[in-house]
């Protein structure tokens, strides 16, 4: 076998993403795809504008193919100018130059290293959220699932890690699907239209795509045109002004994709307390060979929401690095903007990983009602305490009331009697709540609150039919970009 | 006088927001009296739902007053049940008591702490992003002057801190007045619909709320009524679901407050720049013993960019701990929904002390169009370099143009002389190039491509003509809240 | 009542730290006291090396009481220089004048607002983390009593949320200890030797000082003589240089904060599973009133775990904000310095709460041996699996054994019955593995491998009489910071 | 060419580390061979206690090479059981099975996959921390060269972006040295006793080893002999107790990396003031090539400050992940764990790229003393205007003797006149100060201080000769690791 060479990284450290499709979105070889496809679209967009020939545009297009160049060459070389797309730019002219030199003359025309880099990242962006956002929609819709098929599965509703009142698994699982949905609209939103081209050449003031628009241009025209030109050529929004050093794009990423890894994470954090040996109230799916112990046979470990954990506790620092970046100075930073590059792509790269392995866990999530069930009367109804106090409080006054369940509360938990038995004996209650009263009003299914029509509110209100989040909404452009165009 | 016990915080190390208005928004009094307000808001809603009767109703509301109760007694007893609420309900309930024992059964009625503390925190939340708004939506005013009274302004763009080529003091004004609005367009849509009220009860079913409704009452109405009386009694949003666990609203202001204090940031770094002894093309405004230094006389230090960027350094870290919290287990959390609590604070009042900040900067601002116009010069014409190499390419091929000035610009740096009179002396330019024509273009006012145009851009993108921003977008609900009601 | 005034906090949103021995040492009012005992300590100092009068240096120390101030004033008017050490001068000062016109002269001589906030800082650290230390090493002492009771209390091993092996609980809260332990002597080395004076003047140069010294002072006596007059004077170590731009001093208390509020977390972390109503292995402390709902009279929540959490979910992003401030341009940067002030005194408040509240937690636990044991049979012997494996191994070859325990794992679960029944009764066990040899090998307190001796090594390490250290180790000074002295 | 793998990182995004040897010793190859040593070594120690023929430890150890594994099948691998080594444990078996299906039996005998990913990541430190402190000390005796060159450089101290009063370069680079020291000290620390062997087995009681030490082993001997020879044959350290979840030493490789990160992220700060174009004081080594921009020919851009602030910005965020992961339940956390690795590699990757990047920094950086000299003179001596309040003070009272510079300082600069001239002229300063004395006083050379005794002091301090600070301390073993033992 050929010796993997030491210094590349392939996935070891952050299974959370090995061969998820947003691995291979971000990797170092689809980003210089990306930055070629930039170069490439400026110079259609160019061409578009009559500052480069059409034939140009053409060479520069079909010669931009990260295939042709030698990635780790480009890391290298990035040393010496702080940024890829210096020797990008040259091995990309050489690959033009072999085919037709007279085109490798409008390579980069008039360009700056930001504006390819910066809008490579908005099309590795974009492609990236594709997939997030398709997978936490597919989760959700998972999670709808499960919600409407345990609308009335009644469990243990636990607050600071003690059972609490009845709740519902439907609701669980609808809040769920609820804060994936929320957080998918925020990536859609910044999707549709928060992801522009960079267009400012060397200070932001287009100077030197101006320059090359001959003398007699129209410096607004040619503003107008050729971003214009180049948005569509990519696919990107157009912003309002050249974002070198105003960068809303990137603090909306940071926002949605710290959004998107804390929901994901939220949801693995209820898993892992459902799936705990003493608890038993949900497993994960089952496969062959998955979650196996390198010690112990008996063990199937809950990797799944191992994995989304481990990312949710990353991204949030990782963003925080991308919002510290909008702190920039000049009209271009010397460290700040180069900071942004590898957080900004592990953002993606563990939220993507992540997503897309919530929905292997949506999918498959086994629950246990049954357990549920036994897992409530473990405490002898004591979770449903508040609804006799509440029932008592007209008669005993609320204070008294309460102080009398929480006696109660205390006496069932250390003789291990069931809490009715012990209410029923009581002489204050003597006549007021007979055992078969308390008994009743002790039964957790019948102390759902409303659990159900919170179920059927949340199931309704973003059902595919209810809305269609993915549509642009004309005429709303947001966030400095106006104008969104999509590719086709 | 009175010793100033030592545990409390006047703001003695945080001057960013010493003072200012978002700081009295946001201290424990402001707190206590919004937690305060979502009880009475809480017990008028059930009015109106006909569970609690009117008269109670209205003696909470008269006693929810936070000068009646004793915050610091509040804060100590918050320890024993881990949030302040549980001594609140007590001695709120007192205070009622006091006046109509009647009413004191009503106080906090089938409610949670959280219920309590959530909405008391959407408030703050509120009223200290309106604030904010107002304070960015100001200094963005001022900055709109300033670019438009420096539109064609000359100065030196910089990149990786060297001069790199022309641009004009209005585009950067316009850029940050961008950024600023930006922020800004964020934190409304937030405030509008993104603030909801917590109405949950003790697990998020409401199970204590409708067994206050009586028993024939129907669930769903109960949750539609209730929800909306409380949505409508404090001016807040209404949520889909119970978000006890579902933390979308705090990671959008966590967001929302991380992008502005990065936009402020900017501003800060890039006024620290100018103000340079060296530089020195702004200064902040002049103040009277503003900016003095304990040991320098002549020092004029700026504060206000300082005490900005002091905030932008830390709310970031702080958002992050926001977004961590994300990952909640449970229907209530032990110890995340906790740790919210003093970062969102902390959050809220730096950045609302550095956008007070920022007005003040923003409107003050002196600009040195003198200065900016000699520091073009230092280099001798240098930074327009890549001027002549575009205007060369066609002759000599990109690559040649591109060398031949970077050796000329070497070659000027070393000898001190302009750059013009250097290439002029080059025999491959001779007859190609005339010092004057090298002069002409070599000249940095006329090499500032579109940032004119660019300027008139912003300026018209986001006038206070050209959108209504405050305007609630009626029927656009999104973030899982819906159907957004504003206090009269 | 007075109304408290809305911009003050009291901890209501801190209940971790809320009346805690930290949270009033480095309150506002407690600040101030320090800085005012670096202006006293630097005249005592001075008057020590002859440059200020000794009547002079008594009137100073005398009038430098927080008292005589007023703390939000001086908040308010550190607005305007962007530190509050400037208008603390004058105050004190004026203070000063009233008693002794003449010493207020030397008030502050030669000084600079960073050696008087930063000496004062240093102060409140060295008074902080003596706290800290002491309640770590209390709660460590707990641990230990908890570790030496509990060796050989048999319980589940827990691992990715599930029954791995068995353990004991000394183990547990042996390693509880161990942390704990890491983190006060990392503590205490920073308190012996890592906090230093600051003394450097305007730019580090101790230029002020000097030319107060007389023309004739030689520069390098100056240096010797009034460096280590105030260390003596204010108990603080010496460094090598004025270190107001070389923070060292401030990572290494965000590093051992963070460390310790960690360990604080991994203990709370662990006995929120344990006290799970699902689990019920330990209790937090009951006390009467502690750990109620709002809601549920049932309840007693584990309150101190719970708020031990919140403070190690806030506490290593501050001091990331810490380490990020490392990287301050210039003598003394604008702005990064002073983002530093709040999130050392919320780290020092969160981690002196967390530690304290631990301090509770530890001597009250309750440990509930028969619920272990009951847990342990929970899963009918399958988390000694591994241990069949390996006396298999040898007969079947290590794969199959391992195999042969996956799927009697699985079948036991399945079916509900204990592992040694269906291992017994497996065709290619016959003859190697009776029933009663699959039980006795099953046996969970049969299988706790060197969890005795472990516990034995552990508390010998750093018992008592081990090791001391608290003393300092003569002669290695560390970082930066040379010849502590400390206060008698 | 061979198409590059989309998902592989081969450093494009993170030019500070691309082809630096930290690079090289944390890639995945590299990290793989280090588990892959850990295999081997734990073989050899069992070897040494005669639980494992000496043969099988010596087939392992010979097929514990990276190169005859597929590093990207682990990776993918690793999805499904939530970390990479059970699928090296079998890829690693069937190598030696090949050559030895005795040896096969032995491969991870008794282990768990924490004992050797740990175990891994603890060499890979180790070797990581090795380079950096190398090139810590290597910087430093580049700076210690500057500070001993321009001992005497006078140059404008900076503070708050202004001109503060003079200092010298050789203090600004002693004091950069110092602060490398500062960090390669507690690397130092960390890399000799903090970084132990993982040995704990499957939940840290070391049950399954001691299983395979035959039934009559004594437990407390085994625990001794088998930990004595895993630390023997890695030259890891021995910890006290195994730290499954007890992360000492990832909470000291955060504190120590973060510290590093940001002591060179001051350096690259200071540097990226003083080589502004405005302030030209220094410049970046001169390289050919080096700094190029790809749209400005004139530009050379100070690459190697870029590259380390941009390590340095997120350094931090990353050890705070490190650090919040010291809260981890359990005997092994289910995501926490996990949460760590990728954060650990980065640290250490951008810590160590850094490191070598400042070597180069340190090596080349021209300083230009002229241009120190005559930026002091901007001001017209304003910055030396402390020194005439001081020598004034006697004569008018400090406080009038400051308002006196304060308005002679704002005229000046108004008027663009020298200050003593100014001051000559002042009325009361008649008879006091001469125009001639006033120039002298305002000499900046004259009023630098202790600066030269400083430098003297801090080069003094930490020389070669001064200490040993790689020699290991017998017997302070520290951090819950005992006896250290290093590889030969």
């Amino acid at each position: 076998m050929t010796p993997f060479p030491a210094h590349l990284d392939a996935g070891l450290l952050s299974p959370v993403r090995a061969g998820t499709p947003a691995e291979a979105a971000v990797g170092d070889g689809a980003w210089l795809q990306a930055m070629l496809d930039a170069e490439a679209g400026l110079a259609r967009a160019q061409a578009r504008c009559g500052t480069v020939p059409a034939a140009a545009a053409r060479a520069i297009t079909a010669a931009a193919r990260a295939e042709l160049l030698d990635v780790r060459q480009l890391a290298l070389a990035a040393r010496e100018t702080a940024n890829p797309v210096v020797a990008l730019v040259k091995a990309l002219t050489a690959v033009v130059a072999e085919r037709s030199p007279q085109a490798a003359e409008f390579v980069h025309r008039g360009s700056t290293s930001q504006d390819v880099f910066d809008t490579g990242a908005m099309l590795v962006a974009a492609r990236t959220l594709r997939l997030i956002v398709a997978d936490l929609r597919e989760a959700a819709a998972f999670l709808g699932d499960l919600a409407a098929a345990h609308r009335d599965t009644v469990m243990a509703g636990r607050t600071l890690a003690l059972h609490a009142v009845p709740t519902t698994f439907g609701l669980k699982a609808a809040g769920w699907r609820e804060l994936l949905l929320d957080a998918a609209e925020r990536l859609e939103r910044t999707a549709r239209d928060g992801l522009p081209v960079a267009l400012g050449g060397a200070a932001g003031t287009l100077a030197g795509y101006l320059s090359h628009a001959g003398e007699d241009a129209d410096p607004a025209a040619v503003l107008e045109e050729l971003g214009a030109a180049f948005a569509a050529e990519t696919g990107l929004a157009r912003p309002v002004l050249p974002w070198h050093a105003l960068r809303t794009p990137i603090a909306d990423l940071a926002a949605g994709l710290a959004h998107t890894a804390g929901a994901l994470g939220k949801i693995a954090a209820d898993v892992l307390v459902l799936v705990r040996t003493e608890v038993a109230e949900a497993a994960e799916p089952a496969v062959a060979g998955r979650g196996a112990s390198s010690a112990m046979p008996h063990k199937r470990n809950p990797v799944l929401a191992t994995l989304i954990r481990s990312a949710a506790l990353q991204v949030p620092a990782l963003a925080a690095v991308l919002h510290q970046c909008l702190s920039a100075e000049d009209e271009r930073s010397a460290g700040v903007w180069h900071a942004e590059w590898q957080p900004l792509r592990e953002c993606l790269r563990l939220t993507g990983g992540a997503a897309h392995t919530a929905v292997e866990l949506a999918r498959g999530l086994t629950v246990h009602p049954g357990r549920m069930r036994a897992n409530l009367e473990a405490t002898g109804g004591q979770l449903v305490s508040e609804r006799v106090a509440a029932v008592l409080a007209p008669r005993l006054g609320k204070e008294a009331a309460r102080a009398l369940l929480t006696e109660a509360s205390l006496g069932a938990a250390a003789s291990g009697r069931p809490l009715a038995e012990v209410l029923a004996e009581l002489p204050r209650l003597k006549g007021v709540l007979s055992r078969e009263a308390a008994a009743a009003l002790l039964d957790p299914a019948a102390y759902t609150g409303v659990a159900g029509p919170l179920v059927d509110r949340a199931l309704a209100d973003r059902s595919p039919g209810a809305r269609q989040a993915v549509e642009p909404r004309p005429g709303t452009a947001s966030s400095g970009v106006a104008g969104a165009h999509r590719a086709p």
